[in-house]
């Protein structure tokens, strides 16, 4: 592990029984309140959307608008947010993903992305996939590429990685942290 | 108007009839997918801030989220996000408001803050004032003091302003956009 991971990792604090009983939720406030962690997490993420030659950056609702937004600014790209259905005015892109239970929706400014682009989505956590699956299904709709994936923390039992990588055909999909 | 203010002007898109029939909604995600005046904006709201002698940023969810955090990295400051109710795990200290029809509830944690942190608050909009004010209570009952508010775009038909300084008690209100 090297010194960022693990400034990383220490900067996470484990809250039990949240959202629900039996589950151990990774909290990153912590880590968002740490300056040196919160640039340290900026300038990887950036680093690694710069080496896959991004030309934007999505970020996902509502996390990943906190790690997303300064990346962007940090890489000199412009930020797509990618918002929960409802949120966004004017004309969406909306795409449908399934959750444990029932469904829910997410959408984009199909005009705020063209075909030359190349997106680069963050979020804070790889789960089942279905958010950031959804994501590159509605970037690719609207005419672009997903140039790559990264998140801060992969939780590796819930597999969403193999889901990922079938729908990033190449693409790389970053975890900074295994958890 | 400066020529940061004629920059980012030129980059809030007005969508007509949302999220109601008769509001003229103003959209930020053309200047956020524009990586010069996203920058601008980052780099004249962490000036602010600095000015102010803030130590920690606070960004209110979720349009908050996507401006205060790149400001917090820019400056070097802790970000905290506020959020809306049930959203953070853990302990938090919760503060209501009210909304034109009922009311709503906002969220930190307050172990991020301390008896020495001077706060300043990052949004995207000031209409009424009323979540704002909310969160000033909040960050005061965390023992905390607000340093000021900065948002990108005024209402003034709103008067949220004369609401916002009355609970600021002499800091700053800045907002870059009167709309």
């Amino acid at each position: 592990m090297t010194s960022i991971q693990e400034l990383l990792l220490s900067r996470i604090r484990d809250v039990a029984d949240y959202p629900e009983p039996g589950v151990m939720f990774k909290d990153i406030t912590p880590l968002l309140a740490d300056p040196a962690a919160f640039t340290a997490l900026t300038d990887t993420l950036a680093e690694l959307a710069t080496a896959t030659g991004a030309t934007k950056i999505v970020g996902l609702e509502a996390r990943g608008f906190i790690l997303g937004a300064p990346v962007a600014v940090r890489a000199g790209l412009g930020f797509i947010p990618v918002r929960k259905a409802g949120k966004l005015p004017g004309a969406t892109l909306r795409q449908a993903y399934d959750l444990e239970y029932g469904s829910a929706e997410i959408e984009v400014h199909a005009e705020d992305l063209s075909d030359g682009d190349r997106v680069f989505i963050v979020d804070d956590v790889l789960a089942t996939g279905g958010t950031a699956e959804a994501a590159i299904k509605l970037i690719e709709r609207a005419g672009a590429r997903v140039s790559g994936v990264a998140v801060l923390m992969e939780l590796g039992f819930l597999q969403g990685r193999a889901r990922l990588e079938s729908a990033l055909n190449g693409a790389p999909l970053e975890a900074l942290l295994q958890v």
